[in-house]
């Protein structure tokens, strides 16, 4: 399995994502089309693409130029959605999840991207692809139509693990800030930490110890802290990272998309009741196409886990075409952008001052 | 302070709800004026109204009937926003706010009503009010669009406190549920318990623990258990009530508002971008105001105190006079179900059935 080639030479300077074709809902022939998509419109993308060679073969073959710009990699088994992620962590090799993160691993290729069963697709990827010195618990960064300018915010985590303590939480803010830097080109990416009030005397005791480790991390992470951040302020303009446990997180990101998902469906029920609506609706169609545009989730299409020695790229299991270049996408940026060297290096360097300054200040009298 | 005449009957039998005027952002005239669009509507309702004498007088006294309605009870100081729950529960007496939680302790209201400081609304009707018999924890419930025919589902706890056992959110179905029947008229609610997945063997195991016991008292609190929800289904159909601490449902009801907000300012800017748009968004404007009548917040204003010898309605800070009509129409529904003492005795029965279920299940080996 071992290959040697330096995947950033590989044809001409390209960057080389390693995409799992199986397991979602869709199955491979839209993460092909997804795939050619993305091979189109940027000259510098290769991939690996893994899973059932007979049925990926002729998808690939129908598409004009991507058998140059995609290696084939054979694996007979596909994750199944329902699977328990303990088990697939033991019984997963020779899956198309499984060779798709090997890939990562043998510095084949620069990022991962699947849309298959999350659960799985974490259990692998930390046991092949293992958590970055100083990182206790991976986390899942989704970003989120918001009122800033650059038009999204990272929440983290929203869903590795339901829970996390204040040194996890303090990792969340160094890798979510990362992320913010490399993925949304932001200089200096303001953290907050989401709790349910702003007032300092407000929530557990656990955020406040957190608070004061991101706070004291702050310079050597290359972020600014704005303290306690509310539910509103997620899709809001006071920060560019939200920092939150994977219990809460995931909470708060289905409650945005099912009331997103509401009020579209309201939207288009009330441009239906009247014909005076319905003509009305017809005029404002460029309208509405590009406010869809604006928050359709699959154009963010993609939670990246961070943590590891290695990025990987969860898709929606729902993906089609569009929503799996939107992920390819990101994965191509992340990796152009040197993001996992980076990240790895923040990490190491911040956690330890973080730790440091919390401890002089625990020493000091000054925190709990 | 005691009055002992019975408040079902003064007046020709009108219910009679207990109105905090001072204390909102918007100040008493924005509350006299929503007591005066309810006492038009609606003419089985009488009102206490408690704050500064000489500011009421005069806007009472300019509301063509409403003296005859409304009886003006003097208090000399108010809560302010800012104030710290624990201050105003030591140093309360004589604001307007402890007036007129006074009056439901004394009986003369079935309700009250107040747009003040929520926390220290909750500590000073906990200290006066004093908690239900079974009660460990109340919780603030609110009403949230959703997809189910009546339009709306009840979650609770939103920011009562931040924590909660097994015990606790098997009382929270238990009143959830009661206020479903009485403020929904929904016969036989659906509760579901928030979590990161509808799986059984997800989430915390404090949930699994609570999940067992709610399901064990369904039939004694006379509600359908539907097993574990998640953040899309709080605005869904899947069921009626949504179970969840205090910590999550806030960060869940700021994390709807927030994205409802971003997406009606995306809409109102897609509508404002060219000429053809803008005439769009006026022949629109009829479907566009009754969405945004379906989903106004003011329309749904009122978090409700459950699990207290009282109903309290803690009214939107920033409520105008639609947002307290909404909030006294609220409280009216209650009172005129009879839900204070419905809801005392399902309480009482169920949470006795639900652990003898629950402790009897863990005898036999059956829970955790």
């Amino acid at each position: 399995m071992m290959d040697t080639r330096d995947p950033q030479t590989k044809g001409a300077g390209r960057i080389v994502i390693s995409v799992d074709a199986m397991g979602g809902d869709r199955g491979p022939a839209a993460v092909v089309a997804g795939i050619a998509a993305s091979a189109d419109k940027n000259p510098d993308i290769g991939f690996i693409l893994h899973g059932d060679e007979q049925v990926l073969a002729p998808l690939i073959a129908r598409r004009r130029g991507l058998s140059e710009r995609c290696e084939l990699r054979h694996a007979p088994r596909v994750v199944q959605m329902h699977e328990k992620p303990s088990h697939v962590m033991r019984h997963g090799e020779g899956t198309s999840m499984w060779s798709a993160i090997e890939a990562v691993r043998n510095k084949e290729a620069t990022v991962a991207v699947s849309c298959g069963n999350t659960g799985a697709l974490m259990a692998l990827s930390m046991v092949r692809l293992r958590r970055l010195p100083g990182v206790n618990r991976p986390a899942i960064a989704c970003l989120w139509p918001s009122r800033n300018p650059h038009g999204f915010n990272v929440m983290l985590d929203v869903g590795a693990d339901i829970r996390a303590d204040a040194e996890d939480l303090l990792q969340y803010a160094l890798m979510g800030a990362a992320y913010a830097r490399n993925g949304l080109a932001l200089v200096r990416p303001r953290v907050g930490l989401l709790n349910v009030g702003t007032e300092e005397h407000k929530g557990r005791p656990e955020l406040r110890v957190a608070g004061e480790m991101i706070a004291a991390a702050a310079e050597a992470g290359g972020y600014e802290y704005v303290g306690y951040v509310e539910g509103v302020d997620i899709p809001g303009a006071r920060c560019d990272v939200i920092v939150t446990d994977g219990y809460t997180g995931n909470i708060a990101l289905k409650t945005g998309e099912g009331t997103a998902r509401l009020i579209s469906s309201l939207l288009r029920e009330a441009f239906q009741k009247t014909p005076m609506s319905r003509f009305a609706a017809l005029l404002a169609l460029p309208s509405l196409k590009r406010l869809q545009k604006r928050i359709d989730p699959r154009r963010v299409n993609g939670g990246v886990f961070l943590g590891l020695n290695g990025t990987v790229v969860k898709s929606h299991g729902s993906a089609d075409a569009t929503g799996v270049s939107a992920a390819v996408k990101l994965a191509f940026k992340l990796a152009q952008s040197g993001f996992q060297d980076r990240l790895a290096a923040r990490v190491a360097s911040a956690v330890q001052s973080g730790q440091d300054a919390a401890l002089s200040e625990q020493r000091n009298g000054g925190a709990a």
